[in-house]
């Protein structure tokens, strides 16, 4: 049965050549003018810069814990295995994070030099740029994936390499996303509000870094991030599977089938996210906006057609009635799974695209100053969170009718099978978005300007609806995690029951530690954008001359500002990250840990959909406004939108995207843990009341 | 036994001559001059108008819910108990708020006319003002305690009872909120912003409105809120001990000694709030805002010393050791309850205070502009989350170690028991406020109004403890009507099991309604401050003469905008408090239910002191600038400031304070109609899968 993993091996050598071959694609194409090439080459050397930094970082980190995990994961036993296992996962994910970071800093003067000659030619190398990561990213997850479990056969150790990922990805998303912040924000705060001027202005000293920022946040952070919730939502299901529990629950007489589904179907997720990213391409209109989701959508359906036929393949394999029925109602579970995730992103469309009422009415209510504005995407950005909340819900009903626990992790692992596309066309925002930087500083003029814009406007609109469908899958993902944690505690007997004052505590400091965690990066990125403000002004006031373009800003100044500081305030998060889910295991035990992670789950998704649907309705209603409608730029409505937009910038890039990367750490923490937890008490705890 | 409910009764009794007492003392005093006496007829006709019309939609809201009680509480039978006192809930809510509020708009100009004699006879006036709620609150709360108890003998008809004030606590509280809000944001946003009219300027249309907005939203709705989380955390307990499951458990022979023991401690503590506020009379000095808090120390302090005395006068009422060491227990219990509370208003003061850290931070982000500050409040509102919930949690470990569920539920009773003081404290506030509106507007120079405004300070110092103790004991409350529906639903054999995937999703949605909740009474707030501001900017352009002070605005049309718009707003948060539960228990079943429960608690506690907190420091951050620091007023980081006090109006004024409310409702409604849910299926909800 493990042989079928061969396919899937092949399918993640295949998705790493595809990607290779698009990055050598995007390589080919003309860099641009002397200036842009100068432009993109600092971008590329502080995008290097941060992310060797991070690098080193991670290395302590990923070390310090491969030890932690090689001696106190099974207590008075060497996991070496995990621990291999482990390091892999966080070297796979780094090089993925690695590659899909090169190839967008140089996709970005290729793309602005392809604007010239029209949107379909500028798009092209964009998404071509983007498809490297998305595909790096799957290429990765799968081959691990499929080799760890082929030579242990042990889902256990496939945990590790989850782990592995996550911390990655801690680093990644959190580190990135202060590092985009506080480069966007100050650069705004002086440049845009004190000077009048535009975005991306080659006069700015932190025009560089915010550029930087995008790639090491919105292309690195996002992978990463995503690279995580896909490899767990495996994990979790393969965990399900492996638990004896669940295998008598459902009648399994041939297990491995099912420990090995979720890795066949998130392969057959590839072959439909390599479809849906040609469909792309061959499709590329006028409006790239709609050529994205259309590719979206076309993904969703090829894998519920490719799926169904593995599913039948699979049927082949067992001479069970019960299981060729089971594995038909898997099959549903991953669909509901999608589809929720499909309509979660929809709903984040809605809540945050100029086109609905939401977004037009913070616009509207920029006419009544800066407070109004702020209030009002507070407002709809909370209420945005109750329809995908029903998404999951239902999502979680169907796919539980279906096949109990084991069908909500399936339902995760049906949500994230396309992520291939999700990160190709989330990758593809950020490059658009450098391409419209250096098109302005490279001096290629209005029209090119307006063809960047465009494709950037694309990338927004994408982004919604990628951003929905991450936190959705992660949320499902993180559910299934919980589930699989349950069941190995073994405490499916000892059920976590909300009578007992444990679990209720367990859960009272779950939904508190989301709220905290994004206040912790909402200061940050806010103390490292004041430093960045009295650095910029500094510039412009003892040198005259970079203001009249006379003489370049010192752009280093400002990236070692956003380096250094975006990693000084990693510190707290990270430690929070593990040793809080620790402290509560061992202090409280392992009961009171399952509802601490369901607490977690519960108002991280909340503050999640919140944080990520308020920022991006406050820079479209933003972006309403300098498209020439309510007085359009430079008004005072103007200038309370700009408020909004700041306001968001760190929810949506920063604080809101991070909390699922601390769900999924969280949940590992807990669950890779659990061995040293049961060593206290027997995992009641320390603390015995 | 239920015959010590006398001394309860008579102390109830006590408290409302003594309110009746001190009203009179305060009516006696100089109203001041002729201007002083018309504006504050106004505002006391506007109050009036408002209160009418609230009582009258609320007398269709309680009468609707009654009829649905008599018939659906327990289906096939008639509950008329129930049913009765639910209306003397009401009712006796209703008459306290309309006391507290018509001495409240009568105290303030006699409040500003003192004022022109010293702090000392201006906080005095104020005080007794305030006090006249607190005391109307808690005795109305015992007497019909007390009495129903006594009559009936089932702590489930005092639940109807609770319930009853639980409605109007919904509406006063919401409405008053969103009253107030509107007014307040209106004529600031205006007034302020755009004309530079100082604070409470005669000038302004929305000035009047502003002034009643104090009474309805901060005297009359925080008192029925308080009165509300009151007499549930005594019928909490009462039901607790009521079931034969904890009687089984903590071994009682003489089980209504434990039903009674809550509602005496009630009663000491009523004692304890007396003497704490004739020590706050002796002791007031030039610093009101530290006799305040003084007084609710003291009054910590006294309840101690004389609910021991009263746990030894019970030990002597039964003859079983067990149950001698269990009262000694429950007080334990209580006084965990108590100091926490005093810990959380403590934690509240550090968060909101211009003397400590954040609220400093806040300020100085300001210099940085209206982002930056919203940022900064919005992250250590998040922040200062955490201690109070590390509060509430040690809280819960000792009275539960102590004495089990039912501890929980004596922790509530002893954090609630000083509530006298608490509301006391809390509607001097709102007082003073208005009496330094009037000394603006009377013409009673600065001096005075320098008084004024030193009394209203120090009712901020004092309702940033109180806040948070209101929201504390309001959290604890509805853990223990948790635990009491639990035990009511007898499910405790099928336990809410969170491996369950129907009490997940309980969970699910529950965590999701308060930020609902949030989002409905901000956007409330917001579009009703809309209306608000075009009336005002009308007023002004149609009529110069109002801004030179040739004539009088037209008061009455704001103050129509907000009396209408507050209500109409209400008809969707009244509906889902109400409606969500019941469809969740009808739906999901009576499981689901407590898991929507726990989760709508927990997300509630977040929201609430996140709210209440980022609200009161943005506030005060923006006075400390006033006050001249960072540049002072008309600066451009004074103007960043007010924005963050405008974003901060409806948080901690409308939204943060009304989730308690949300809460006790939701919580109380699934006690109230549980007969109703066991109907489908058993209680196992209509949806089976």
């Amino acid at each position: 049965m493990e042989a079928l993993l061969i396919i899937v091996l092949i399918a993640g050598i295949l998705s790493i050549i595809m990607a290779l071959l698009f990055a050598k694609m995007v390589m080919k194409e003309d860099p641009g003018n002397e200036k842009m090439v100068e432009v993109s080459g600092y971008i590329e050397e502080g995008a290097k810069t941060f992310i060797k930094v991070q690098y080193k970082v991670l290395a302590l980190f990923v070390g310090g814990l491969s030890i932690l995990m090689l001696f106190l994961m099974n207590p008075g036993q060497l996991s070496v295995p995990h621990m291999i296992a482990y390091i892999i996962g966080a070297v796979g994910s780094m090089w993925a994070g690695w590659l899909g970071m090169i190839v967008g800093v140089r996709a970005n003067t290729r793309a602005a030099q392809a604007c010239t000659k029209g949107v379909k030619e500028g798009f092209d190398v964009s998404f071509f740029g983007g498809a490297v990561m998305g595909l790096a990213v799957v290429g990765v997850a799968l081959i691990g994936v499929s080799i760890i479990y082929w030579v242990t056969l042990d889902a256990g150790v496939v945990l590790g390499f989850s782990f592995g990922a996550s911390s990655v990805a801690l680093f990644a998303k959190c580190g990135g996303g202060i590092y985009t912040k506080t480069a966007d924000v100050g650069a705004d705060l002086v440049g845009k509000a004190e000077y009048d001027l535009p975005e991306d202005d080659p006069r700015n000293p932190a025009a560089i870094a915010d550029n930087v920022g995008d790639n090491v946040g919105d292309i690195a952070g996002m992978g990463s991030d995503l690279f995580d919730s896909y490899v767990a939502s495996i994990v979790a299901s393969m965990m399900l599977a492996s638990a004896a529990t669940i295998a008598a629950e459902l009648l399994l007489t041939n297990q491995v089938l099912f420990i090995v589904l979720p890795v066949l179907l998130s392969g057959i997720g590839l072959f439909a996210s390599l479809l849906g990213i040609f469909y792309i391409k061959k499709k590329t209109t006028e409006d790239p906006g709609k050529s994205l989701n259309a590719g979206t959508y076309m993904a969703t359906i090829i894998f519920a057609g490719l799926a169904a036929i593995m599913i039948a393949i699979c049927t082949a394999l067992t001479a069970s009635p019960v299981e060729q029925l089971l594995l038909w109602k898997c099959y549903g579970a991953s669909i509901a799974g999608l589809f929720s995730g499909v309509l979660i992103g929809f709903i984040g469309d809605y809540f945050t695209n100029e086109r609905y009422a939401p977004t037009r009415n913070m616009a509207e209510s920029a006419q009544e100053g800066h407070a109004v504005v702020v209030l009002s995407g507070f407002a709809y950005g909370l209420m945005s969170v109750v329809p995908p909340a029903l998404g999951i819900v239902v999502a979680m009903v169907i796919a539980f009718s279906l096949a109990g626990v084991f069908g909500v992790s399936m339902a995760a692992v049906g949500m994230l099978a396309i992520v291939g596309t999700i990160v190709a066309n989330d990758a593809y925002g950020p490059i658009c978005d450098n391409a419209r930087g250096i098109a302005e500083q490279g001096d290629l003029g209005e029209d090119v300007i307006r063809t960047a814009d465009k494709l950037d406007s694309a990338g927004n609109t994408a982004k919604a609806i990628t951003k929905g469908f991450a936190i959705g899958a992660a949320n499902l993902t993180v559910l299934a995690l919980l589930y699989s944690f349950i069941e190995e505690t073994g405490i499916v007997g000892a059920v976590i029951d909300l009578l007992n004052v444990k679990v209720l505590i367990g859960a009272f400091i779950g939904v508190v530690v989301p709220a905290l965690f994004s206040a912790l990066l909402v200061l940050a990125v806010q103390r490292n954008a004041a430093k960045m403000v009295i650095e910029i002004r500094r510039q412009f006031e003892e040198n005259p001359k970079i203001l009249t373009g006379e003489e370049a800003a010192d752009f280093n100044k400002c990236i070692e500002i956003a380096t250094k500081g975006s990693l000084r305030e990693l510190i707290i998060p990270s430690i929070i990250s593990i040793a809080i889910p620790l402290s509560i295991g061992i202090f409280f035990g392992a009961l009171s840990l399952g509802a601490f992670l369901a607490g977690a789950i519960l108002s991280g998704f909340v503050f999640a959909i919140f944080m990520s649907n308020s920022g991006g309705a406050w820079d479209n209603a933003k972006k309403f406004i300098e498209d020439g409608n309510l007085g359009g730029k430079g008004t005072e409505t103007h200038k309370a939108a700009i408020t909004g937009d700041t306001v968001g910038d760190p929810f949506k890039d920063t604080a809101g995207p991070s909390i699922n990367t601390l769900l999924v750490v969280m949940s590992l923490t807990a669950s890779i843990f659990l061995g040293l937890i049961m060593v206290f008490n027997g995992g009641a705890g320390l603390l015995i009341f």
